[in-house]
């Protein structure tokens, strides 16, 4: 059983250590992702320049890759600061964006997570289908499958690489393989917000930036983005204020909410 | 006539459908333009690689190419995905983002058009008319001229390219040289919001995507603009928080507001 | 003394000037700042292809470089306008984000800073240290110094290039190398926003576009910051929300809030 007090652990940990999050993501979202990294108490760099990657990687607590805009100058600065990564033993955080819709997404993902070695790989349904070669209609960079349908690919996934593997949707899954973490906060309006989950991805960075227990941190980091989701609908009247009450949330996050709210459940299989 | 029941049908369309719309856009409003599609119902893909514009327009239901931060290697696959859309049929929609201020924009825009047909062109009225080589000054993407003033280089345009071109600003105008629908929602403090116009453009993407009477789609996109900025402005206290009270209309906006507050003139030339 | 009256004077000139600011920037505030720029007054322009970057800034009224997610292609650019501005005779401003976290940074803002010769230079403490050779330890992009450590490098700073250095934090201190100036509104959430001061580089592109007393334009610009974040923290309940309040207040700011506000101090060494 994971009780609130192990996920108010893991939240005071990103909040009294301030982890660097070096991240190497995509246009759409890199204002919010900066902004949930620093909500969340964590302080994020962005940089990609084959220049330097490795320099920031080398100074970072952890390194999120997203490769939701990729190209190939980027993908190249990726599987750099990767290595490095690899080398110190900071934990690499791995979204692969649209996994599926296209052959080079697909090819590039798998490239990534053959090199990189991530310690967390954390998609949708669809794309977490998509990277287990599970024949899955894709739709840009939506989920055209439901989180239930794709967690068997997701302990394949995890027992493959060696990756924690995260399904997010309505529910989230949370697995290494051996265990399902499932946590069932959050509310569908998220969805429409664009980015949400590419958020989740850096804000799992930030937790295995500040803890050891990995699988821990990780549930921890999905557990806050639901909770910090259902506070900011109280406060908003659509997809676009959600967004701005929701990183107030972010920081506004306390122990009260946490012990009153969280919805978790820890299987091992 | 248009009636509001018209632009009802076109926005169900969207809502139902979810069209694909794939966006080859500049950094500044990948954000909120992804954001206001997911608002208005459709899914938003952000793709630019060479390796994978092809794929991507290619399961797209339209593409939206804007060329606000334009460069060398995002013109080659605006091309490339232009070329596509072509093959497969499905509508374009261009926005000639600061046409006039630099020859490299006005080099491109005419490129673009050549190269790629697009079904609509959106633009200020300072860029219409550069596209029209009338003479007129440009400061950066910012209008010099009022909309009225580009209506006749708007029709021409049209006439020359085929295309539906609309001119936004105070009121809309969208013709196709033969047919002119007027929109008169909206407000000015919605000019003081970076990327309305190229957010005009993506729900006018959207649009398209999801209907088959492309005048007709595109009017209806121009209007919910207008209406949804209205419905924003009632929340709004300046031009930060009318962005988000924007993306929240766009969700919330319904055939109770249309019916009331429409503002729509139809002539045929 | 600096008296509100100048700095009301000098936000004035911005505002009935809406001076053209040509922005090569980084991709995480892109928004914000043309944002920000709109709220002020200014008319923003986002370019930065090889192709255009001359064109663009030969008709700008200032040029901000900010190199936040620098990449070889970008510095080229950035490079080539600031000859172009300095042809011009327009001021340009520098932010020398996250230099000394990384050797490519630190060459890359040495490389701007002798090549473009620009009028202003704002960093935090330890960018500003940095810059000077200063023993500094950097984390990313945020400081770790207080702005008073960095008051002597600053003028130093100053002294050896001829521009206008900023530190902001706490307390803005605004240097020719013989005045110093301190702003002391502002709040610390203002640190939770992603690119606060970036903002801030971007605003004082609006005002020294727009008046010609660089060193006042340059302080008015830093005031006028930290007296809308105040007015901004009114009304917000975490980051999300301040950094929308925020815009909002920039165009909002009215003459009896910098009459009743205003916290600033003049000397001379």
């Amino acid at each position: 059983m994971i009780t609130s007090k192990q996920i108010i652990d893991c939240l005071d940990k990103v909040r009294s250590g301030s982890p660097l999050v070096h991240n190497i993501t995509n246009y759409v979202v890199m204002n919010n992702t900066a902004n949930a990294l620093l909500a969340i108490g964590a302080s994020p760099v962005m940089a990609h320049a084959i220049n330097e990657v490795e320099d920031m990687a080398g100074i970072a607590s952890s390194l999120v890759i997203n490769m939701g805009t990729l190209s190939d100058n980027w993908v190249e600065a990726m599987l750099k600061a990767g290595k490095k990564a690899n080398e110190r033993g900071i934990p690499i955080v791995f979204d692969p964006v649209g996994v599926g819709a296209t052959p080079y997404r697909t090819e590039t993902a798998k490239s990534i997570i053959e090199t990189c070695n991530p310690s967390v790989i954390r998609g949708n349904a669809s794309e977490i289908m998509a990277l287990c070669n599970t024949n899955v209609k894709t739709k840009g960079v939506d989920s055209t499958a439901s989180s239930d349908s794709a967690l068997e690919s997701a302990k394949a996934l995890a027992n493959d690489t060696g990756a924690i593997v995260v399904i997010s949707g309505q529910d989230d899954f949370i697995t290494d393989g051996k265990q399902v973490i499932t946590t069932s906060n959050g509310l569908p309006l998220m969805t429409k917000v664009t980015g949400m989950g590419c958020t989740s991805t850096a804000i799992c960075g930030a937790f295995v930036g500040a803890n050891e227990d990995l699988l821990l941190a990780t549930a921890s980091a999905m557990a806050i983005m639901g909770l910090a989701g259902e506070m900011a609908a109280e406060k908003a009247e659509g997809p676009g204020t959600l967004q701005l009450h929701f990183l107030d949330a972010l920081y506004l996050v306390d122990n009260a909410t946490i012990n009153a709210n969280l919805k978790i459940n820890h299987e091992t299989v």
